[in-house]
């Protein structure tokens, strides 16, 4: 075998690596013969010399096989995993899901936690009084079996190997790279075990990559991998542009989910999981986008898709008692209002500042370990294009402590851009790539 | 101050990095705050981004500072240092050393050991029996007085930063940089505490860098790091498209010296030695080039550059006998005739190849401490435009073992080119970057 040095000048020459090469890599440094300091070089020169199809699907299936990959055969039919690339308010998987395992398509989904600004879905769902996100893998059948869904936490057996590379990738500077994030995506869906995988990529100022042909690049990456390692894949690019619906933080977002469930979510919220939930269906059952996106607007028109999510929390441990009445969750205890400075329409939103504050006032964590405050959070009152006149209020924000919300508030004026005339409009669906 | 992965980023993005940014950086891989990883990412992101003279300046300074500074003021007059980036033959320091010596100019000189196929000039001054290249300080500063030469090992305390990085940059394939080869280079030159700098960069298939753009990149580098950092500095580019001179490995290179310097050498080395001596000489008493050049040779005509190399070893502690009857030195127990195995003019000599030829026999080391077989090496008899006949000997190969003579008359089978037709001549002394 080569010498790993070797490897790396070649991928510094922009060569490419075989598959032996790259399983050598993926291996190696999981078992230590292979040194950070080399793997860390390795990764910069993959930022700037990239990898095409072959070695990407190479890398994925090398990293989804360091650990061990999800059996699901026991649930019958295809199963559609869906992951969101990130995004503030972004509690689709909590309407989708229940949608779709109300149109018969079964949902038996690992989310992870979030790490950042805002929570991940597993802290979402945590955030409902008594629910359980480490169910056993008996249980968890279980619940896919009773209610149709499940959505558990990521085991630490799922691509333990990617798990190693994005510690070392943080710290060296080689998180961005559009090939290691399709790479690192791509082999925890694999190893997650689902038939066919439908991939939110969130675009625009609030997501991990804001520039739209980077998120193409992205979305066209990832296909091609999930395309190549067998299973049928679809991206949904979706914009990031304005923060998704008005709730931002863990219990506040599940208060809007609920509402979105029961028929009454904010458009821009609707739109975007009717065609995500669409796409999950069309999927799942081998039907036509059109048909599908009908079956999904029926199923929350009909409740049954809010009788699934009920279900799903019941079977999770959840006391679907505070669901039924979800004023019932609990509150922060300071909630300040926070006022426009000018008059004028709303045309531009910093989504990643809101996601920031939001973090601020307790609803992300900034190390693996820290605690999050389930009630914190931005509550927005208006969006892009809205008309508001100075004094009115924008939004509100929910956080244990005052100044807490004082220093939320501060970064919330850079947050807003104002102008006398409207803006175009935020393109919140982007295209499809299959 | 900033976490170093921002720094990273910072590079990996093509920005500036400030000069207090680069001597964190230097200071604090070698206090250990600085892990391999983010270094080797950092040294790879240079490799794609470069650096700008600022930069340069300050990592060189840096890399400098990091261990002691020689202060060569107890030696009176302009002292001029030479470095040779290194090829197959080169034994200049040998020639130009007593040349500049004898014309007036104080050679204080610090050299390093080879690693890789051929020794450096200390292993081949350590093939004259006796001679020393570990003298203290005093020593060495008695021995420029008495001989107005002196050309001692490198200390360990020399830019030991620049040894750290380097050897990181040899396992993560980071050697391959014009920025940080010049500022490694550079790093050590102004540690060694001279006035002024001549830097020999060689060019073609047997240097480091074989591409003129490239080679001439560098040289313009390091002087622009020179003169920033207050030494005049100037490069002379010398072809390595064949051997220089006829000899190839450490003895038999100081034999080809000692004919040197009685004017008898080989038309090319004469030709490189008089024009490197004139840079020294033109540096070193701020004279014409032409006038320093005449002054050169007229060292050699006169004898006296060879009393000052006979008075140079016998200051190192060298046996003078040796020198004086140079055939006393250790021959090689076997020696071989490599013929020509066709007909034609020799019109291309793959000059690498024979450099590993001669470190394949015993002239080189592969690891650091490796021992170094003195008498091993090539002897040329024909050089590029010479024609030769099928049978004729083209070279003496000189080793221990019979069996390294034929694997290594094996590689010099790929190692010429013949035509019926002669070849431009080599372009033996390229430009010069002030």
């Amino acid at each position: 075998m080569e010498r790993f040095v070797d490897l790396i000048h070649k991928k510094k020459l922009g060569r490419e690596l075989s598959g032996s090469e790259i399983s050598y890599m993926v291996e190696g440094y999981c078992n230590g013969s292979i040194p950070d300091y080399q793997m860390s070089a390795m990764l910069m020169a993959i930022c700037f010399t990239g990898m095409n199809d072959r070695e990407l699907t190479a890398l994925t299936l090398a990293m989804r096989d360091s650990g061990s990959v999800s059996d699901l055969s026991p649930i019958r039919g295809i199963k559609v995993d869906k992951h969101s690339t990130g995004g503030v308010g972004d509690k689709t998987t909590l309407i989708i899901g229940p949608v779709a395992a109300a149109c018969g398509i079964p949902v038996a989904k690992m989310s992870g936690r979030g790490l950042g600004f805002t929570g991940g879905t597993i802290d979402k769902l945590e955030s409902i009084p008594g629910l359980r996100t480490d169910l056993s893998a008996a249980e968890f059948f279980q619940a896919v079996h009773n209610a149709g869904i499940c959505v558990n936490g990521q085991t630490d057996d799922l691509a333990p190997a990617d798990k190693r590379i994005y510690a070392l990738r943080d710290v060296t500077a080689t998180v961005e790279s559009i090939p290691l994030i399709a790479a690192s995506i791509m082999s925890k869906k694999l190893a997650a075990g689902s038939d066919k995988i439908l991939l939110d990529v969130t675009t625009g100022n609030g997501a991990f990559i804001k520039d739209y042909e980077q998120s193409l690049a992205l979305a066209r990456k990832m296909v091609a991998i999930g395309t190549n390692a067998g299973k049928q894949t679809v991206a949904q690019l979706t914009s990031m542009d304005e923060p998704l619906g008005f709730a931002i933080g863990n219990n506040l977002e599940v208060k809007e989910a609920i509402d979105a469930l029961h028929g009454n979510g904010p458009d821009d919220l609707m739109r975007v999981c009717d065609t995500l939930a669409a796409h999950m269906i069309s999927l799942g059952k081998e039907i036509p986008f059109k048909q599908a996106e009908t079956e999904a607007k029926g199923a929350i028109k009909s409740g049954r898709a809010w009788e699934v999510f009920l279900s799903m929390v019941e079977q999770q441990g959840g006391d679907t008692s505070y669901m039924e009445h979800p004023e019932k969750l609990p509150a922060a205890p300071v909630t300040i209002e926070y006022r426009a400075k000018e008059d004028g329409y709303i045309t531009s939103m910093d989504t990643e500042g809101f996601g920031v504050a939001a973090g601020l006032l307790g609803a992300g964590r900034s190390r693996k370990d820290d605690p999050i405050d389930f009630s914190a959070g931005i509550v927005l009152r208006h969006k892009i294009n809205d008309l508001v006149q100075r004094g009115d209020v924008l939004a509100t924000l929910h956080t244990s402590k005052k100044e807490l919300a004082e220093a939320a508030a501060g970064l919330l004026d850079g947050c807003y851009g104002f102008s006398d005339r409207e803006t175009e409009p935020v393109k919140l669906i982007g295209d499809v790539v299959r």
